[in-house]
């Protein structure tokens, strides 16, 4: 999506460790007018036919996730990262392991909000390692709910989340896809 | 707002502990289009003139200020609960209790993305005790930033938090305002 590239390469930065800052217009401070256009490329890279929610992880990806749902007129469910007080029994549940905070989390979603006949498309702001990913696959799966597909804004083309989940079969497709990122620049695949 | 009082009688819960359960449609598994009409609520009770950013607090509050964010053609920016190795120096700080959670947090944002020159419009889902909002009010003094308003979805008016903040001067207004909820039922403020 090359509106999405040019938002990074005019706005992102490459910090050391192949991170790509892209927190002025994504993730922190985020432009909700670039979130609907994805929503509207979403619509043509997917067959949505028979959704029924769009899922996503919290917190970066609710944005998104939030656009996606109004735009194809079903709810959005996030899965949250730790237990409250306020979710009583009856859980999903996948321990992942995030590489952003350097820690163990868990994922949780509230079983009466999905079931098996559901069917999903799921989104996030990035895709990396693919920890969190895994973690909402197998929640959806608990569920016996179908995956339409999986929308991602931002792939590090460079790590190996991305490959391991089309290898699984799933239909993936991510805005931007980077292969490379460090102090000469930032290189697409095509 | 009678449509959200609607949502609240019919799908809401009452837990032991005064908690009032309305993850169905508000914080885990989101009707957008509440969250649109919402927005549009917002934009009869406040004057948002010169309006140039919508903040909140992770997570469940990134929902209700994406739909707000994009009617109101302004960004987003919501304040984070604890440090990622992706937010390098210059934050805003402010240390918070969490009831939901039990424990204190801090909440964080990226001094790049807030200054002086901003007015902007603090919502979140639900307000009890307020210390979220207490933190976010707090960070939008350090940046300096102007708040011309504070707009809720579910205030808990048995709790001590919209009253605190009304007292220091902010004009806050909730969408539905609970005095009582028990076994009983629940009772709105008119």
């Amino acid at each position: 999506m090359q509106l999405l590239k040019d938002r990074i390469l005019s706005e992102g930065q490459v910090l050391p460790g192949n991170i790509i800052k892209v927190d002025g217009f994504l993730n922190h401070r985020v432009d909700i007018s670039l979130l609907r256009a994805m929503a509207l490329e979403f619509s043509t890279l997917f067959d949505l036919d028979g959704l029924t929610a769009i899922l996503t992880i919290e917190a970066s990806g609710i944005p998104l996730a939030t656009v996606c749902a109004e735009e194809f007129g079903v709810p959005m469910i996030f899965a949250k990262k730790s237990k409250s007080d306020n979710i009583e029994g009856g859980l999903y549940k996948s321990d992942i392991f995030s590489y952003t905070y350097g820690r163990k989390a868990t994922l949780l979603m509230s079983q009466q909000w999905l079931g098996s006949d559901d069917k999903v498309l799921i989104v996030d702001d990035f895709l990396a390692n693919g920890e969190a990913l895994r973690g909402i696959v197998e929640i959806t799966n608990q569920a016996g709910a179908e995956i339409l597909g999986i929308g991602i804004a931002i792939e590090k083309g460079f790590q190996p989340g991305g490959q391991r989940i089309r290898d699984a079969g799933f239909d993936l497709k991510s805005l931007a896809i980077i292969d490379k990122a460090d102090e000469s620049g930032i290189v697409f695949r095509d």
